[in-house]
């Protein structure tokens, strides 16, 4: 299992405890869900949930995270503003992160969006969906037929206050009327981030086989490569010679701040 | 007047007022002769200095700013969070935002980034830069000539940890052998947002007249629409009919959370 | 009228003299239509149609345009392979080109996106498309509520086999299931140009005013600018001397082939 | 070797065989040297040049190749334009295409673009060049430093008449005192591009170890995925109930003209 991903799936696990009928749905959580069709992938795969200790995520266990996945709903103020912020870091490093549903609300979403990403419309009704396939030539659509069919999910509609994507590799449409960039990727800093739309709790979307295409695709395509060795940090000379420079040199790779 | 765009001119003004050879540079502060070109276009410019109470961004100033700039450098600590987040709900509902030169490390740069844009490479050596049109049908180029020559400037250079822009504008050459994505563009809500990279405190760089016709045109291009009338915070029914829905249709326009 | 927007129609101008059922939706033509509302909110417009020397096209006719609109539908290997390279020369050189529904399968959209780009779904069953704004800060969104919706139209869905668009600006709901990105925008050399998906021949779209608010717009928005002075083809030393140039330097600003 | 990416080098293999001092930096051919580092790389590599019949790429050859390097600089007009329309439905189908240094002229690459690619500033006088990594999360960029650098290259100079790309992975600073977007990436349909600048015949640089990892990690970016099933060509009902349909439903896969 040397070269396998290191994937480490986090759960927020507040319905799935809480209300019966979720917990029928997910019996051992959207976390255990998601890990066993990941394993059986064959990727190194570990849960965290919001009620451990540092929300599960200590130093160790991002440290040896490539790709981190993020379900959160109802509880995105109880998470700690400490692990958002090394989560972040962690991103701005290499980290591939794969944010989904709810958790557009997320706090680090919001943080790498840089906009309200919280804002949508939103129905609960069990309405039907298809996601279709915009961008066909994107790893994360690998293997799929040209749309996933959803019978019954929680509607978010357009306009969704995100950033011009990278890429928009899916397009939902929903019984209702609305339609919703539901399968969306960005870069920040050396991270790779995938945001994909459905899973609503209710519903037994993570066990529909093209989901789960979709997510193994995007943790291969998230995990962080052998990245450029940007250097950061030291102090650096012109590379070439200057005619007229001023009096005293200085230079930096970092902001005057640091 | 009345149909002029509201522009306001904000500035740390610390260099000028501790540095005599600053203050020879820009004897009326940066801001004030940026204001100056922008009054002789024709604009309504109000100007804003960090000492001043709440840094002259009251809730007045902002609610009639259609577009905003930012010059900041030593002292991107000393801007109070509070005044940061007034500036972010202003951009998120439209006002436009030009940040300029070292406000690339400004509490508001990096928040609308989400990332550590404030990260790059720097040397204070006074070198050329030439900033070459790299995007020939874009507004913020409009009556230039294929470059713009600057005989000294700090140098900036890449990797710069920026999201990927909408649109890049400019890429500047420096002497030294660097190269640097100078005038990027991003959306962020409603707002529009322009970085333009030259304007270091110790060269008469805001005198140069396609420097002074950039912001001109980028102040125009930031410049509010009537908006889209995005409602949000409302209920919404459904706009076609559902076939099974679930029993208790539950929806909005917000995130739950709000 | 010296400041306004010489705008010229184009319209295949078929269906609406072979078909009673069309010519009873548009009995000026869609290009008469189209003009009407053009001139009404102050631009000068003149038509041209397939049927007409040069399509109307003339070297006199091409010149005097700022922006092109553009309607085809069954006809579209009719137009001439002259007049399509006359419309992209001018293109290149900053007219902006507005491209309408059946318009995506004209020879000009094919050259300039450089993909099949004629290819996509489509049904004509006069079923409800709703088209939701997706950039609210955009220029062709301006003014418009937070959707449109057509009662009866034809419907195009995705995949649509298009480059990446600079901006997308709308997308569409289908009410037989599919989705469409109708609203997009590329900027190919100093010429910018929008596609616009709406505007089947047997449905009233084009007397629906959020529709002629999104032209008026997009004619606005695709208007030829100022442009930067890219001079092309005039021989060019080195800005910066060099150290050890070779023996003899060769160079230009054009391919060698020119 | 039955996994490993089928790689066709296409050079116009005039120079080489035309000039003794470009035969001494070449003996075996651009395409020999390239082809030599990706066999090496554990890649399927054949060669075709210009001069033979259907230059090289016939419809075996090309129904083999999953990606395809192009090198091509003072002949692209002796390409036959039906091989050209070959190459371009092969990308569309998803076939990978490299395109290398002057083969921004060449006819395919200005098809796929849409815009006049050619067109750029020029000088040959063996200058140095730094290609800087500006997108550190790019597979491209793996295992690079921050930038490459080369002793003696041709100028290339913006603007560059390209449509915006997709990616920008690299920007070259000159020692003249241009800059150049210098690997650049495009999706096509089902195909992904990549551009890349250096690699004048009369400099070594397709020796640079950079060099060569820079092109090895194109080749396997832009390997065809198992491609979303987007089937084209065949009448397809609407996937829900439609209320009131107009009399015959007419629909279909593909442009009204094939």
């Amino acid at each position: 299992m040397d070269n396998s991903i290191r994937v480490t799936v986090w759960n927020e696990y507040l319905h799935e405890t809480t209300y019966e009928e979720i917990r029928k749905v997910y019996p051992e959580g959207i976390h255990g869900c998601i890990a066993g069709f990941l394993k059986d992938a064959g990727m190194d795969v570990k849960t965290a949930v919001l009620s451990e200790p540092e929300h599960g995520l200590t130093d160790a266990v991002l440290e040896s995270t490539d790709v981190l996945l993020w379900w959160g709903h109802m509880a995105h103020h109880k998470v700690e503003d400490a692990i958002v912020e090394k989560v972040y870091r962690r991103v701005m490093a290499g980290m591939g992160l794969i944010v989904l549903h709810s958790g557009h609300a997320s706090k680090i979403m919001q943080k790498l969006c840089g906009t309200d990403s919280h804002l949508l419309r939103w129905r609960e009704a069990g309405e039907k969906e298809i996601l279709w396939v915009v961008d066909p030539a994107h790893p994360i659509a690998e293997g799929l037929g040209d749309r996933i069919e959803l019978e019954n999910e929680e509607m978010y509609g357009e306009t969704f206050i995100i950033p011009k994507p990278d890429d928009i590799v899916f397009i939902s449409w929903f019984e209702g009327g609305e339609v919703f960039r539901s399968g969306v990727t960005y870069a920040r800093g050396r991270g790779r981030i995938f945001y994909f739309r459905p899973g609503h709790e209710s519903f037994p979307t993570y066990y529909n086989k093209d989901v789960q295409r979709v997510l193994i695709n995007a943790v291969k395509w998230a995990a962080p490569l052998q990245m450029p060795q940007v250097t950061l940090g030291q102090i650096k000379d012109p590379i070439m010679p200057l005619k007229n420079p001023v009096h005293n040199v200085i230079s930096g790779l970092h902001s005057k701040k640091d």
